[in-house]
């Protein structure tokens, strides 16, 4: 944060709902914010997040451009009413997020601060030294690749993240559009397609078996039907491979061909059958079939059982189908990216699907918030346009919102996850950036003056060393360093009574073996910077 | 904190009612405490203090006496629901506080726990040289002499602190017990005395006139009358004093008669004259006159006056009068001691009352929170008695309650007492321990290089060095030390390219003087120590 020039700010943890509800955030269903009022019943919340009093506290205090670029973060508790709050720190009600607001006068400029803070967030996450993922969270309907999730991958995790093996395409499966995607393919075709019945050249992996997956409307009264293939063939093996539907996808088309997906309903063929049968409205229940770009389309629509089961006939019923997605050529692809499929954006790659934990998110917000409340400076006409760095006194001036970033780093749920990702039956494993001490001496009683001597010559090349001098037994000091999860430990023990050498062990390399003390600086450097 | 071997924790800010239902302390009517709930009506609140929450972690962790004694503290926000929210961070709904709790097995350790914790604070308090006073905090009802306050003076404050000119004798005027205490008197007389009326001798200061006051009980049923010495001389002075009644002092006679008043009450009078005539119940209103030790005590009550407003006769109202303590054979104080009055536990001193800001408080709970909530330990009879350090195995084993202390600083509200009691015009004064930096070096332009020479040499004494090398002049740069409030300034400017000297500035200490390169670390050390 020093590195992008940032003020560390504290801001209260309650927020207020009138704000909110300004922004238009807080509506009636905003179940996850919890709310509370005071003696006087002016309407508190506590906030999840601070969009809101950043804006307008900046907002307030700023007025010209020449304050500008502004960036202020904070490291604080964070609250949210999760329906189910789980994994201890990974998922709770109460969490500490590092959270970074940033504020320009233009989307230029915006950009260049997007790009720094992105810059810093690789910054932290490679002092870590464990693999991440960072994966654009935009689908063109945000303004550009302009978001971006940063990921461990993680059997704990609740994302999945799709990665290329041989690109830098990373995704997370949730942005899913709905679309097929082929390397070189143009998107830009807006012709609407006549629908492409079984005798159509199917494209793709061989389809063996196809399945039928269902939703409904928020209303009921619509019933969406996915055809997609359960098992087909993948270039290169010769097993089927079995797919599933990825809701997401399906979500983004019904959206798109206005229909609003309820995806929490558990048996949505019974909801949409009492919906028909007890109908007192004057609207036709509909039923859409959407088509796998895999999957042969059916010329007769296959609703014969479906009516038969319900006592319909077919003009009791508003039927229609998809092949393409609403207002593209592009054909649909509702299911779920299968380890080895291939890349839509390399000639060469392969994708791979993993479960993933999100511990950041970058984003430019642009003027989302700042319109609302009000957060503007002025600027001259020729600044604004980029023509000028110190715009001509003549020049006109503008009051323009101020273009925003919000920047979050998930601290509790960080340490979490790497504790998940690192620990191993004996205890903790930290990485150097996040450990307690970079190194733990653990003398044998009678050794406590070798021990002061390792604790000096550590500390004084900057090795956040820890002496263990407590009156307890060398077994069981090993044991709770090791609980613990210090990087490296010394000890001081038989070795140094026969041969004058120190055992360093490192269980996170597996790294055993006997030193000097004239050699153990350099092999404690060495370790460490690996961890 | 490190000092007292005390472990950092961090509880959760959200506490739930169901806990402190249990420990007694949440009822319908805590109205300064946030409650909320969440989706699923469970019911929370915002913690204002964590005696709950830890005494039952600590109780669930801790089975054996070998683990006291135990400290832990935290540095979180707590919440209040103030009714009276104000002067910013003095008194605000939200603030940071630094809350220890302490655990041991029996009162004597508690008492040498308390100790320590009293050694520390003070060691805190001293670090930021500025005056403060260690209140005592009991009026016997506590047990002991085991409850401390630590204030600043401030005319911000809202509390008075009494503190006298000879002996240690210091306490909060809320403290005040409603007895007179005279030097060498003992309490513990247990007769109760007659009453005295107009023809006893009145001893004190010479009562020039006496002043009626006015409360009524939360039921409206009572009206109490304090009769106090409103003019009265005092030894050594020839103007008489105008006295005010201490509303705790009365508070406290009132409960130990029976009565709960209701303080908050501005026009008791009224109520009371409108509760008599609007009564159904066949309670008698009631009359209680209390006598301050300095005011004569009319034989016949003087109801008079009053009883004809209303239109009563005395027959309908229940008349007391009290001139002792109830249960003791003190006499009573009414009102607020006035600086030069005589001191009641030396011969020779005068006391002072000042407005004061409780920045601390100390507190032995005893087994207040470990018994409800079932935090104890075992430990054998000979531990427990003291007899034995390391217990015999053959002595027999305990179930204990553990003892417990509290212990809490405002920091928020210290930040804001600090920055009140020693801001001047020109902007803040912070004291060495809590500045941002120790020194700030202010260069003119061209003058870098020397800055950076006096930086190093700073620094490498330990000084905490600030360096201001923003592309600024001098004089908005000076004026942007003053405002933040640096204990010390060194200016390069004219005097370096005159005479090769710096200009040492200290605002608080009316510091300004030119001072070699050489002798520079010697002179701002020297400042320091006093700052």
């Amino acid at each position: 944060m020093r590195s992008l020039g940032a003020s560390k700010v504290s801001l209260s943890s309650i927020s207020s709902q009138e704000l909110w509800e300004k922004s238009g955030r807080l509506t009636e269903g905003s179940a996850e914010v919890f709310r509370f009022h005071d003696r006087k019943d002016t309407r508190f919340l506590l906030a999840p997040t601070h969009e809101e009093e950043i804006t307008s506290l900046v907002g307030s205090l700023t007025t010209s451009y020449k304050s500008l670029p502004l960036r202020v973060y904070q490291i604080t508790r964070k609250y949210r009413d999760e329906a189910r709050p789980r994994q201890g720190l990974l998922r709770g009600r109460e969490f500490v997020m590092k959270d970074l607001y940033t504020f320009d006068y233009n989307v230029s400029e915006a950009l260049k601060t997007y790009q720094a803070v992105k810059y810093a967030y690789t910054q932290i996450f490679d002092e870590l030294k464990i693999p991440y993922l960072v994966a654009a969270a935009d689908s063109g309907n945000m303004g550009g690749s302009l978001s971006h999730e940063y990921h461990f991958i993680s059997a704990k995790g609740e994302d999945r993240v799709v990665s290329c093996s041989h690109c830098d395409h990373v995704y997370n499966e949730e942005l899913a559009d709905g679309k097929t995607h082929k390397f070189n393919e143009t998107e830009e075709s807006s012709t609407l397609p006549g629908f492409q019945t079984e005798d159509a050249k199917v494209e793709g992996g061989a389809t063996i078996s196809n399945g039928m997956w269902m939703a409904i409307s928020h209303d009921g009264n619509t019933l969406l039907r996915g055809w997609y293939p359960k098992y087909s063939m993948q270039n290169g093996s010769t097993e089927p491979v079995e797919r599933h539907v990825n809701s997401h996808a399906v979500k983004a088309i019904a959206t798109a061909a206005g229909i609003d997906l309820d995806l929490s309903v558990e048996n949505p063929k019974e909801k949409w059958t009492a919906h028909v049968q007890s109908r007192s409205s004057e609207q036709k229940p509909r039923v859409l079939d959407l088509y796998d770009s895999q999957v042969r389309v059916y010329q007769r629509p296959p609703l014969s059982d479906l009516l038969e089961e319900i006592g319909c006939t077919a003009t009791d019923i508003e039927y229609s189908k998809l092949d393409r997605f609403p207002g593209t050529s592009n054909q649909l692809s509702l299911v779920r990216v299968h380890d080895g499929d291939s890349c839509s954006q390399c000639a060469d790659g392969q994708l791979t699907s993993n479960p993933a934990v999100e511990l950041g998110h970058t984003f430019h917000l642009g003027t989302r918030y700042s319109e609302v409340l009000q957060a503007s400076v002025s600027v001259n006409q020729a600044v604004l346009d980029g023509s000028a760095e110190s715009g001509g006194k003549s020049s006109k001036e503008q009051i323009v919102p101020m273009e925003m970033g919000c920047h979050g780093i998930g601290v509790s749920r960080l340490i979490s996850a790497v504790a998940n990702r690192l620990a191993d039956p004996k205890g903790l494993n930290w990485p150097r950036a996040i450990a307690p001490f970079d190194v733990a001496v653990v003398p044998t009683k009678g050794l406590d003056a070798v021990a002061e001597r390792i604790y000096d010559s550590l500390t004084s090349i900057s090795v956040d060393t820890l002496l263990d001098d407590r009156d307890k037994g060398m077994g069981w000091k090993l044991g709770d360093a090791d609980l613990i999860g210090y990087p490296v430990l010394v000890v001081v023990g038989n070795g140094w009574k026969k041969n004058q050498t120190l055992e360093v062990q490192c269980r996170r390399l597996g790294v055993k073996e006997n030193v000097s003390m004239d050699s153990l600086p350099t092999v404690v450097e060495g370790l460490l910077s690996q961890l």
